[in-house]
């Protein structure tokens, strides 16, 4: 690819980053919906997961891209890519290969916390 | 509430906070699966959250707590809360009256995107 590509200005412009110039990216199995995974993108992370409709991200932990399945082989196919009204999360629909987790689980999010009051809708509809 | 509660530094000590001291919340619809929004807690909006069944954030843009639905009525209900494998994010599950979104749409993620380029799982499975 050339190094003068950008990712289009029209997207650009709605994007809100971060103080690291990123913004969430929330992946989900696009036909269960399941979520599994959040990771980050700035604007090359989105200009290359939009074009090749491969999942990349920016690492936060190395500061490099990374496809996801690159080296794991749990490729992310995407499907669809929507903003949020404020411009700062993405939500990612992807074909998930395998395990989405370094940790080899499917999803990330394995580690349930306590809840320790709930309320319940019907409380406050009367 | 007690100003010296905190929250559980067994669950403390897994979060990695950003440099704002915040960790991503993605917000879905607990029986549905729908992915509804994304939010920012730091380690109070998260004890908030916890101990009361009532999703709490921290607004970015406003710099200051808020309960979703204390004004507009559109509360979440609490039914789980997980911590991802790296600590930097939770999925809370809820029951979401009304819509979630303050633009009145039921998730924010309404903004399609283009993904010029789409690959197939079956390319690389061979």
């Amino acid at each position: 690819m050339s190094g003068t590509e950008q990712l289009d200005p029209r997207i650009a412009n709605r994007l809100k980053r971060d103080r690291d110039g990123l913004v969430a990216a929330v992946v989900r199995q696009y036909d269960t919906g399941e979520v599994l995974m959040l990771a980050w993108m700035d604007d090359e992370a989105l200009r290359r997961t939009l074009s090749t409709g491969r999942a990349t991200y920016w690492s936060r932990s190395r500061g490099e891209y990374w496809v996801k399945g690159a080296t794991s082989g749990h490729h992310q196919f995407v499907k669809s890519v929507a903003l949020d009204c404020d411009g700062d999360a993405l939500l990612v629909s992807v074909d998930q290969v395998g395990p989405a987790c370094h940790t080899g689980t499917r999803t990330c999010f394995t580690d349930e916390l306590p809840v320790e009051a709930g309320a319940e809708r019907s409380e406050v509809t009367a």
